[in-house]
């Protein structure tokens, strides 16, 4: 594609089609539930009314606006702000309990809550995921269809690319957007089914070589042991909700993940980019694991949001998610830091401390949060994503008896 | 003011405090919802910032988007669109009960809905009015302090000043709109509560004067008798909240209103003004009343809105408010047109269809909707203003002993 001639409105429906006809898969008698923040509210309308065409029965759009949250923060009391009122939760609740697919969009201002008193904004955040354990805990189960989209708005633009006046930033973003998920190949529907299949197939030969842990090195200084629990799934980009109807939960996605052992992981970590929580950039840090608990850390801007984190509860501080990226992926390639971790996640080998998916572990949609503790899968009520994998990553897996397999080899798959 | 050089940004935090200062009279530890069109967003986050700084401990704001809500109507069904959940009912309740103070901004498209198939648009109007009737009753009886106000928004700017560009008609809508509040007077503050003093004036007359019943008659054909409850209250622009606090529930207000009574109407009765209702316009209509309850009606344009309005329900076909206005208001000089009924009802006398306020009536707040209609009343789900008067208006206030008391001339006050 060529940038210069590039028009974001020749895309927009293209790119809305993928995301419903294929992401979710919408069909008669749908019904969508839209989130998505104010600035892209055009974008919310494009969706609202190709899903119609799709034929959904019902569309529920809600905004989120982070310049009044950021006010809210500022100004209400710990006591307003850690109340969560419970017809909040019954919202949540009721569409879920019919059924609905959720269309999340991304597109937030990274420095959105800069300089925010992070007590205030970590006690407000676990308010609310405690308020909405179930439904969260429903959501990552994949009880119903669920896609995670990006969208373009200016905030989120100027600091992708602080050079562009804020109408060309914007202009460049989408355009990246579009890039990431092959839009501007000749059949976009096409290229992404491929994509899902090559994802497929590491994830099979993965869950055919039953590791028991994966070993991971890099010049960084990286090492790491990260053990897997039995039974565990790696899973590509395709999902399938409760009633079997299949969905991709995250557009791009350039990853396989599964569950780390939540007792399994020992050694050192390092961050290869920067992790955006709620705002805020934790920048080089490391992480040290003993028997999955994260022993000691560090980081050289925003530490105490890394401790924010950690201090969330005790799944906080295990690993819930292991993902692996290629390298030479399309978002990659491009060296964009797009401070989102949609998209950063899929430029690089990741983690994630606190809960993990329980569609990680066979038959662990139908297990209690108790029995998939036992079987070494974490619990948290946070989900955090950071980056780990770059060009000198070598991931080399260990099966049962002591058998080693190289993966990954110069920051991409070997498989 | 000279409107050349007159620039928005140099009145929107005067207007803002003029609202919540003089208007809601926001203080310590109030909480605040903010109803807005999603296209005013920044000047809900203005609004927003002012109330905190004023000391509000909560704000909570509801964006409402028409784009979305005509794509619902044109694509869900009725039974999608009559259901209402329990958890938005309780959201709206939640926060009455808290006694929040509501900041409703109006700016709509005209034509939002324009096409929209009228029955669709009546019925989850009605569906949704009666899951709110407990709601919208205490607001209505002034249980806590509420205010509609304007902002200027492309859509609704485009049709009030079609002949302009769209940056240029949001300016003039801008100036329109801070004019009609007298905010270019040296002191806005003073001029508003100048203003108020004048209309409680002209209240306290027609309280004092105990009339049976007002006689309007017009030009274009208006012969209409308007019979007064036994303790009418004739209010101005001020209102108390149950707790003591004083309110200004509509800025701009020209209007000192009461209820007629709900069987003592009688005669004929021609609309001055379009009715906007829903986006969709209702155009020189007429209305026959006998005892009370229209008998005959006809309009030139959009005769099945209005008749959807008097399908309502047994009220909606008797009036509900009584509100005379001067001729020669700011906004009636200026001879605009803004298709909506907040400034549109402040440049003529005009009547309501639906439910009275029952604060119009002495200890009325404190009845029952049976004890209400017994001292004639009227009750209904809706509220429709419409517009009678023009400049040549007679109104003649006639007492109980037969004494005829001359209250307009010329379309003015003459008291």
């Amino acid at each position: 594609m060529d940038y210069k001639n590039f028009k974001v409105e020749d895309y927009i429906e293209k790119y809305v089609e993928l995301i419903l006809k294929v992401g979710l898969k919408i069909k008669d008698g749908d019904k969508l539930v839209v989130r998505c923040p104010i600035e892209a509210r055009d974008f919310a309308v494009e969706c609202t009314r190709k899903a119609y065409e799709l034929g959904a029965g019902e569309v529920v759009v809600d905004y989120r606006d982070q310049l009044i949250s950021r006010l809210k923060y500022e100004n209400e009391s710990l006591d307003v702000l850690t109340d969560i009122p419970k017809h909040k939760v019954d919202k949540e609740n009721y569409y879920m309990e019919k059924k609905a697919k959720y269309l999340s969009v991304t597109g937030s201002d990274p420095d959105a809550f800069k300089g925010v008193d992070a007590e205030k904004l970590f006690k407000s955040n676990l308010a609310n995921s405690k308020a909405l354990r179930d439904f969260s805990a429903k959501m990552m189960a994949n009880y119903v269809s669920w896609i995670v989209v990006g969208a373009s708005i200016p905030s989120w633009a100027t600091k992708v690319f602080p050079d562009l006046e804020k109408g060309e930033a914007v202009r460049r973003l989408w355009f990246e957007i579009f890039n990431s998920v092959r839009l501007f190949e000749e059949d976009p529907i096409k290229a992404l089914e491929n994509h899902v299949d090559n994802l497929n197939r590491y994830s099979k030969f993965l869950n055919e070589a039953k590791f028991e842990k994966l070993i991971y090195k890099s010049q960084k200084g990286t090492d790491l042991e990260v053990g897997l629990p039995k039974g565990y799934i790696f899973a590509g980009a395709g999902d399938v909700n409760s009633d079997g109807e299949e969905f991709i939960a995250n557009m791009p996605s350039e990853e396989v993940f599964s569950a780390p052992r939540l007792d399994g992981v020992n050694g050192k970590v390092y961050s290869t980019l920067p992790l955006n929580y709620n705002g805020n950039l934790i920048e080089d840090f490391y992480l040290v694991f003993k028997d999955g608990e994260v022993v000691d850390y560090d980081a050289k801007a925003g530490k105490e949001y890394l401790k924010n984190i950690l201090d969330t509860d005790e799944g906080a501080k295990r690993l819930g998610e292991v993902a692996l990226v290629s390298y030479n992926t399309p978002i990659s390639m491009r060296k964009v830091l797009f401070y989102n971790t949609l998209y950063d996640e899929n430029a690089s080998c990741h983690f994630a401390l606190g809960k993990s998916y329980p569609t990680c572990l066979e038959g662990g949609e139908k297990l209690s949060i108790e029995e998939l503790k036992e079987r070494g899968m974490n619990d948290s009520l946070t989900h955090v994503d950071f980056m780990v994998g770059d060009e000198t990553t070598e991931i080399i897996g260990v099966k049962e008896n002591g058998e080693e397999v190289q993966i990954f080899k110069e920051g991409n798959f070997v498989i």
